[in-house]
This record gives C-alpha cells, structure tokens and sequence, in this order.
C-alpha cells in the first residue's frame, strides 16, 4: 500500500452500536483514515459525533446523497475512498447504489439490502462498476473460521455428512421495543428490518458460516420461523432443516430469545472421517474429532496452521484475539484488495478473502427462503436465488 | 428394606456389552444379588457366562422360557425377584410378557420393545398384575438432570419456549455392521432393532430426555431420517422440529455418523426468564443462564441442590460420578420400590422416580412417529400414541 | 478367579463419610462379598450398619481385635479374605498388623498410619508375611492417569523438567471442626489425624500422583504449611517446592481454605517436548499440549489409549466414570492379585498396578518432612524416609 | 479531548514483535496518531518501517536522542506528546529519562528498566516533571480483571487468605537463542534483559496481577530459579512462595520451559468467603466459587458488572475481545489521562486506572527481591523496594 485510505460512514453515530465496531476495525491495522460521514438523521448527533470522531466539519454531512455528491467534487487525492453503510437495513440500498455510481468502493452490513430484489440490483451496479463491495460477515473473519474452511477443502475430514450451526442469543427475551430499547425497536419493526428478524439478524450470519466453511450450497429447506414473544412483528426464533448440494444434511437454529445466551454462536461439520467444532464465545480453539485418533485443539497463532489463518492472525499463540479482529480482518482484506486494484496491482486470493455481494444476494436470498418454508405446508421447498 | 433383591438375566452374556453395565449399576448399592440367568442364545457362552459372574450353574438356563418356569417352581424365598432383559430388541416383549405373568418383576432396555403395539400390550400386563417395570433410559438418572428437572418444574426458568436436545455419536460412521462390529450387526438390521437405527437406539434417550426435563409432551413433529452410509439398512442419522404442548418449540438431533462424537447427549431448555444446559459427558455440572445475572454452575453434591439431586448422589461435591452411578440410580429406584411393595409398603415419589412402561410405549410411539413424519411431504404430523 | 473374596470391615458404619465409598467400590464388579465388620466403637451404630448392609449379625463383632480372632478361628471357607481399615488415622496401623499377622489381607485408608515409624514396621510385617496390603491413593486408579503414567514412562514428553501439582479444597473455610461436622472434628486434631492437616489427608494424594505418574522420586523440599482460620490446632493449607530425583523441579499445593473449591486436584507434567494435564474434576480426559503440533485430548475408552488405560476402563467412551469406578479399580487389582495368590498364581503387573505398603511409607514420610521443612529456617531439606 | 495525541515510538520496527501490538493498541479508539519514530537500531528498518506505517519520512530519526532533539524543537502544535518505548530492556531508561526530561509523556514496555536502581531514578523523574508514564503490564487491561479487583475491594470474597498466580509458556523449551530467535537471543541475554530471564519477563506480569486484583503488597518470599535448558544464561522457569502484607501466603510460577503451553497465565484469590479464578486464554469469563452457592461465571460486558469492568468494554456481551483490547484498555486510560492534564483538567479515577512507575519500580524490585532470595540458603527474605 502507498497509502492510507479514505472512509466515509453512513450511519455509525455515537448513539448507535455497530458504527464504532466498524471503526475500530477500520482503524485497527491503520491503513484507513475516517475522513467523512453523516452519521445520524439526527444532525445534531450527527455533527456531535463527527467532533467527537475528529472529522473535519466541513465533511460531516446532513445525508448520504449530500455527501456522496459532495466528496465526489473533491480532489482525487482528498476524497474518501470508500463508504461504510451501517444505517438499518432499509436504509442499505440506495447509500450503497448511489455511492458505487459515483465511484466509491463501499463497506456494508448484513442483511445486505431490505429485498432480494435490491440485492441482485446491487449485484449488477457492483459488477458494472468493477468496484469492491464488502459485507460484514463478521465470524468468517476469524482465523480459526478460516483454518476450518481450509480443512474442510483439503479433504481432512472426507466427505461432509451433517452440518449444525446455530446462533442462540437471549436479548430479545422480553418485549424491549416497547421498553426504549433503540436496537430492539428498528431490527423488530418490519418496516425498517425486512421481512424477517431472528433470519434476517443472525440466521443470515449462520448460513454464511455453514457455507463459508464447508464450502457447499444449501439447496433445499423445511423452515419453522415462530415469534415467541406476544406483541412482537417478525419472527424472534427460528429452526431449519436444511440439505446441501453434495447429499448432506443440516440443521440451522436461530433464537433471540434463548434467554441467557450472548452471542453463541457456533458450528460442527462432520464428514466421513472426522468432524470439526467451533464456538464463537471462545474464538481462538478449533476442535478436531477423529474415528480413532485422539481429539485435537487447533490454536489462533499455532505454527501448523494454513496459511489462510495466519494470514488473519495479528499477533503470536495465547493472546486471545476476539471479533474486534476478526471485523478487521474483513476491513483488511478488503482494504488490501481496493489498494492493489487502486495501485494496478491483482490482488491475491487472501487479499480477496472477504464476504462480497454475493454473499450478499445469497442472504437476502436465505431470509426469502425460510420465510417462504415456514408459511408453506410442504415439507421441503427448494432454496431459489 | 429387608433382604437384598434377587436378579436373573436375560442376555449380557461375556460377549455383550450393555449386560456388564446393568450388572454393575445393580450391584452398585449392595442391594441385589445375582441368581440366574441365561446369558447368551450360545449355551456355551451362557454357561461361562454364569461361571465368571458365580451364578449356580443349576441356575444357568439355555432359554428364557426355561428360566421363567422352573423359577417361578422355586420355592419363594430362593426364585428370583425381577429380571433384566439385554437382549436385542426383537426379543424384549416376549421375555417380558412372560416375567411379569410369572409374577417377576421386570428391568427392560430400551427401546422398550420391537414394535408399538408390543408396548401398548406390555404396559395392560403390568397394570394387570401390578408389577413393577422399568425402562433404562439411564440419562435421566443423572443428580444433575434431576435438578434440572425441579429447576423447571419450580418455575426458575418462567415458561419453556425452546428445548434443544441432541445425541451425537460417530461410531457408526463406517459400515461397521460389515466389518464384524457384533453390535453394530444388530443394531443396524431392521429385523432385530426395529423400524429405526439412530431414532430408535438414541433418538428415543433424547425425546425422553426433553420430556423428563421439561414435564412437556411433543404433540407435533416434522422429522428428516437419513442413511448417510451407503449399503446400511435402517437411519443412522435424524433432524426432528418439534412442537410442545405449551407452545414451545425444539429441536431433535440423533446422529451416529457424526465423526469423532463419543456420546455426546445433551440439552438445553430455555424458558422466558433464563436457560439451562446439561452435557451428559460432563455430567456433574448444570449450567444456568440468566437474562441479567452471572451465569451458574450448579455442581452434584452441591448443598444447594433439591432433594431430588441429593436422593440420587452418593458421594461428596467434587467427587465426580458417572454413567454407572446414573444407571445405577434407576436400579436403586427400581429396588426400592419393589422392596416397598414386597414389604407392604408404599414407595416415596423418590423411590418411583425411574423409567416406567409409560415411557417405553411413548418411546416405541417416538420412533412410530419419526418414521412416518420421515416419509411424509406434509410438513407438521400429529405425534400419535 | 474361581470364587468372590470375603470382605471384613473396620470402621465405615452407616454414619461414616468413607466407608461408603469402599463398599460401593468393592462391590462394583462382583469380586467381593461383606461378610463381617466391627463398624463403629458405637456397638449400636456398628449392630444397625451390620443389618442395613445385611451381614450376619453373628459376623458383626464390637472390636477389631475380636473381629480378627473370631474370623481366624471360622473355617478356611467362611473366614474372611481381607479386611478393609477405614477408620480415623490412629486407628489404622493396630488392626492392620493384627490381620496381617493372623494372615488377613488388607486395604487401608490414607495415610497409612498414624506415624512414620508405624508405617516402617507394617511394612516389615507385610513383607514378612507375604500379604498383600493395598492403600487407596483413589486418584491412581483413574484410566487417563494411567495413560498419563504410560505416556511419560514411554518418554513420549521427553525428560520431565517440571511438575505442578495442587489439591485444593473449600470445605474447611471455617472453623467447622467447632460446628459438629464429624469429619472437621477428627481431621483436625492431632491426637486422631497426627501431625498435619491439609497435608496428610490430601497433600499425601497429590504427592502420590505426582510420583505415580512421573515415575520420579522427591529428594528436596522446602515447605510452607498454615493454619488460616483462627483457632484450628493443624495445618489447613500449604505449599511446597519440590527437587526430583532426576533434576526436574515441581511446586505442590493442598490447601482446605481455598473456599468454593470442591475436589479440584489436578496435575501438570511438562518435559522436553510436551506437557500433560489431568483435572480430577473432569477425569476422563487428560490434555496433552506439544510444542509444535495441536494440543490433543485423549479421552477415557478411546481405542489409541495404553492397556493400562484400557484394563482400567468398565464402559466405552463418552460414558463418563468417576471416582467410584477409579476407586473400584483399586480395588478390582488388589483382589485380582490376592485371588491370584491364593490360587497360587503370579498375579500380572496390570493386576500389581495398586499402591501398596511402600507407597504408604513414603507417604508418612511425606508428612513428616513437610512439617519439619515448614519449621525450619532452613530452605531446602533433604526429602528422608 | 480536543485532538488526536500525537505518538512516537523507539524501537518497534516490522521486525519487532511487540511493537506491531502497540500501535495497534493505540490506534484501536482513534485517539491518538502515530507521527514519528526511530523504530530500529538498523537505519534501513526504520526508514522502511516509517514508509510502512505512514509516517512522514523527515520524522524517521536515526536515534531515539535525535528524535527527542529534533521533535522538541518543532512546533507546539506538531510535535509528539508521547513516546512509546519498546525496546530491549537495556535501552529502556535513557530514551525514557530524555523524553521526559524534555516534557514528553511515555509509555512504556516491562520490566520498566534494567535495574531497580534505574527504576527508583525515573520514579523521581516522573515525579519532578509531572509528566505521565504508564507501564504497559497488559493483563491489568482485561475487563475481567477490573471486574475482578472491584469484587475484592467490596470484600466479596472477605478476607484473602491466598493467592496462586501462574503464568506458564512453552516457547523457551529449546535453545531457541542459538537457533535464530531474535526474540529468545536478547531476552535470555544478561546484558539485554537484565539480571532475570523468565521472572524479569513475565514473572513480573505475575506479580502484578496479583498485587493488582487483591490490592495486596508481597512481604517476605522464598524463591526457586531454575535454568531448565542447559547453556541458557539466565533462568526460565521459577516458583516462588509468599506473604502478603495482610497475612494471606502465595505461590507464584512463571516458566518458560512448560512445554506446549501458550501464554498461559491464570490467577486464583481465595478469601474467607469465596474464590475467583481467571484465564487469560479465555479472558472473558471470571470464575466465582461460593462456600454454599453455585459458581458463577461473570461475562464481559455483562449489566451486572462494575463500573470499572465496563469502562474498559467495547462491546456487548458475546463478542469476544482479547489481548488488544486490554493493551487498547491502557492506551485509552494514559490517553486520556494525558489529555485531560493537557486541557487542565483532573483526570477521573477510572482514567487514572493503568500502571504506573510505581508498579514499574515495584516490578524492578521484584526481579531485584527473587534474584537474591534464589540465591539464598535463607528460607524467607523481606521483599525489598
């Protein structure tokens, strides 16, 4: 790299959760300088939160098309180079749009878009630009996730019979959008979180990861979405049977109201000669199971790990790194890839390590599929993008 | 009670495997002898049998019809008091039919019999005769189930919404019923186990599991048994949605392809207020979750256990205790009912906290009803008993 | 074995913490009959104890010494086999020399005796008798610790350099030896324990595990005991530094202050080129960590284990045992040994594999140096025997 | 703040270690900017190191006493407020004592100096200059540890009667420093490390902590320093017994030689009441034992936790974070710190919260102290500062 990049941010002001994990992962490898943003439809958090981001105030701006038009007019060498989008869902697509048509590489949460419509959309203008677009799926940033994925496609654990992952949190137990609860109230409310919530939230995540690892595609599913909590609009809590395209089998658990849960998210994958095991809470181990071999512990920063791992590990063995790095091992790749491509350069398969816009599609086509499963009678319904 | 219990045996021969267990759990406490048996269809076998556990060769039978008959001429204070039947399924009703009109007792693996309509037979036998039966499903005599049990029932979790059960095993991950695996042989053939393999050898410990725990029956399910090793004959491997009848929902997984598993069975129970997780190969700890509390480990011999706990643990916290133990707890239960009733006497809830013919026709139902729902297209099937 | 062996008791009536455990351990794989005991010095507890576990009441005699002289004078094929001694520690080595020199076997609790100087002269009758005495070290009769004892003995952690080894218990927090706990009471005084605490009722385990496994002796020590809770008459905690015979270095720790813990002895070996770790509390696996290669856990049943590993396992993997089964191996050896004998046999050395005599020597000797290295100024003491 | 603060940096040039860690540390809250450095003793790897990390290529010095001179003579408004010191130990004092004596902040790597004698000199430099210095004793940053240090001073766990601090590594169990291990050749190098190799190194980590979490002083010790690996120069591997100020006694272990471990460094505290337990491989969790109540566990990020605990969080429950943000955790608070002195305001308490040169010189001395006790025949040696 010959220099550090630009970013600009949509959404992420200092009353909003995910915008300073954004940042921090941005910021982590200093290879970004946050230049611009408008961080808030509220102006004055908006302008408060770039004083307190060290943005110049000329930069902090009142709407994404205001400042997708104005750092457009900006000198090559002055304006962002790309845009992070952590606004709600609803508010994904047209930032995202507008600011690849201008010319701007763009960072963006999941879901990626409201519909599957806006996503393929999206998936057309990225390919029509030829510019990079980054979904953060985060826990296919973690090392240990990438020494998973490089097992399973060196064929050490046979062929994959059964796949389990499951994403059980606990903090929409009780009704908190209606108690003040601002995280609650938008990724509940259908018309700002999409047609799904428990899916839309974290079964995204999950789906990602089975196929991130296992590298197989799901191909048909028997969904059953339920919202256990009275009052609330989109499903809370959802199971999915699932198979894959090369004969396997899975089972995917989302919950938001398995009460007392964090953020457990976690993954097996059995083949025919072994499977593996990882949990997000404990980032840093990977488990091996064997017929007949003694089980294994495989270690963030171990010396015999792919190079896939240590290509996304920051510092040496039992110094735990957490999702903070593993958020910034997406900015990084990505990062790298937008400087090379910048610089001429074709960037390695490890630079383009990263969840793109079509794992994108891929999601928002996911949450159209069990929505679909689970209001249908029939028992299995093929999984259609 | 008054004199130990006298036990004969039907199966358990030197050759098997589950016989040794039964043995061990019903000696555990000092509290039953070994009488008679006949240990093997092999008489040879049989006979040995009977040498190596110092059984009266007088006492070592070549049939069980032989051995119910010329026990039951024995004079009273020498026949025997209850028999174990470890045989293969296919031979569970018919040893057990014949105890129980014989007047014996009955201690009966699981799944309880070849077919439900056995089970619905054996359960009007012993309400005829007021013998006592019980079934070994060995995981709910754990102390830590138990608590787990009253946790529940005291409410501690508000009203369950969520149970996810599951039982992983590897050893059948290979088409071992072909390499001379003897267990694998019966376990895997239609005509000795029955119209499921991992339904019916494990998946029936986790349903009984989930309804033990919960106090919750299933009354919808929607199940996907599959035969992930090619040229085996029954299900090695299953995915069960399930409905309770409080409107919880759950989760069922029993597989005996996943690679590298031992006998991982466990559960988890999430209600409106908190969760709680049991890992049967890590028995002695319970994990509780709260919505706004550290999480807790409740520990066997934990002073703070409930009686039911405590009834069934025989050593001091940090003593750790097994499978054996658990298994044995069902016997003593067993034991001390039947002690009860011999002398006159009625048996304390803790006493009748075991396994009974109900639950062995609710289990031969579970494994009716997986089957179906398997080779339906209608997504949700009544659980039928 | 051509017939089970005849158990005596001293000590472990129905009111006894330890008795319990023996019996259970005992009878465990149907070796063993009870058939007479003196269970208590309070004839009414030992007369009911005698009827609960239903032994003649013939058989259930008021003193030890009448025990020993009755039993002696019964016919070869009645008269008990062995005894077993548990009691409080000054009432250990009386009996024992009286059965051994009537020519009864013996299994004895720890420590052995109540004095060095006891302990040398029981190991002269043993020897001189041609007996066999087996002390119940229980943590030794764990299958992975006898995996852990053949792995270092096979060199596969290269020369061991350090060893951490720590018992630390909770339930002497407070000064319950004042609250009428019984077993506070007697532990904690001099004139029934003997000259420690702490370190002769579990210090003595880990000192024992320690060298069970590394197959290494302690030739240095220097010792810190305390006594931290005001009023108690011996030590309820300490720490020791430890010199090996082979120049390894090692820190020990037994401590009954260290509150909320319950049974948490654990081990860590490290040589050349690995570590090994066992936690009691979770015995069925023991870690091994490797300075290039993955950590491995090996698990109880598993088919790779060592044939000490595997004599010493009931039931296949993922079925948990505990301490009830680790005791019971124990006691299955010694009585493997002593049938052996009897029928003129060599026993095998996996049936030797039991701690014994010697072990109870050096035990006492643990004791008695650990007390006078905590009262000298002196850093380093020779370890004596 | 009003500004970013601008950071220099001696030593930790991209072929360093543990600088990479520090400026990811710095940079993680997008508070401070990394404007100059001598980052290598070889010009080249400065030079190269400065175009690596941004940095403007006129402020890449040769020496850290140029970039002192030189940054002292520019603009209030432009040159360094602080200076981060990662070199070898050798060269930790002067560029220290420079840098403040020209009214630059420092942040520092441990053991603060090469001498205790060093140490007590920069103490009074500190202390003249009024300048800050924060010591970067990492482990202190973790959430839990805060957690765990506001429970024992609210005397949740009543009196401490004991303390067992480990910290065990595997990566010096081979003579690394003859095999091209440029960081085992200057820390197992007298002249560079100064007087102790693993107790200078991480020893002091230990100690640390434990002083840091009970709010204890080290009084009287008796130390145990080995050299493990034969033609190492200095000691890796140690075990240490204490007294602590309050009368509760320790044991301290730090090694370098314990194959196949990590950065293992772990805490235990026992009080009258309860214990705490913390890992740092799995930082999150804080382990709670009770005399009569379940355990707990306490999450980062948890509702429940101390103010302290959620100052230094960045991130909901469930998500990781790791050792870089427990080094962020000592930046921001020094950050902080610096620019409320700057603005002229009192720093808060909670900004006040890293270590400091008096536990720097505290550290010094307990390298000073374990030297000489290990040399000693005494038994117990003050611990002098």
């Amino acid at each position: 790299m010959k220099r550090k990049l630009r970013m600009g941010m949509v959404g992420g002001g200092i009353d909003a959760f995910i915008g300073s994990v954004h940042r921090i992962a941005a910021r982590m490898d200093g290879l970004v300088e946050l230049v611009c943003g408008t961080f808030s439809i509220n102006p004055e958090i908006s302008k408060e939160s770039g004083e307190v981001l060290f943005v110049d105030p000329s930069r902090v701006y009142t709407t994404y098309q205001e400042m997708i038009e104005k750092e457009s007019q900006l000198p090559e060498d002055v304006r962002m180079d790309f845009v992070t989008i952590v606004t709600p869902n609803f508010v994904h697509f047209d930032p995202a749009r507008m600011a690849l048509e201008n010319g701007f590489n763009v960072v963006i949460e999941k879901p990626m878009t409201f519909t599957l419509e806006e996503a393929k959309q999206l998936k057309q203008i990225v390919e029509k630009t030829g510019l990079t677009l980054a979904l953060t799926h985060t826990y296919s940033g973690y090392p240990m996730v990438k020494q998973a994925k490089a097992m399973v496609n060196e064929n050490k654990l046979g062929k994959v019979r059964k796949v389990i992952v499951e994403y059980p949190q606990g903090w929409l137990s009780r009704l908190s959008e209606r108690e003040g609860n601002a995280q609650a109230a938008w990724r509940t409310d259908p018309k700002r979180s999409g047609k799904s919530g428990a899916m839309g939230d974290i079964g995204t995540h999950a789906a990602h990861l089975a196929e991130y690892i296992t590298g197989l595609k799901i191909t048909e599913i028997c969904a059953d979405l339920n919202t256990m909590v009275e009052g609330r609009l989109l499903d809370d809590d959802g199971n999915v049977l699932i198979r894959f395209d090369n004969g396997a089998n899975g089972v995917l658990i989302a919950s938001q109201v398995a009460a007392g849960e964090e953020n457990a998210i976690k993954i097996r994958v059995y083949g025919e000669k072994g499977g593996l095991e990882w949990i997000q809470e404990e980032p840093n181990s990977l488990y091996l199971k064997w017929l007949d071999e003694p089980k294994q512990i495989y270690r963030t920063g171990g010396a015999y790990l792919s190079n896939a791992a240590k290509h996304n590990t920051r510092i040496p063995a039992g110094h735990p790194e957490g999702l903070l790095e593993a958020f910034g091992n997406i900015y990084r790749n990505f990062i790298l890839t937008v400087s090379a491509k910048l610089n001429g350069e074709t960037p390695t398969p490890e630079m383009l390590d990263f969840p793109t816009v079509d794992d994108g599609v891929r999601g928002m086509a996911f949450i159209d599929n069990v929505v679909a499963s689970s209001a249908s009678n029939e028992k299995w319904t093929k999984f259609l993008v």
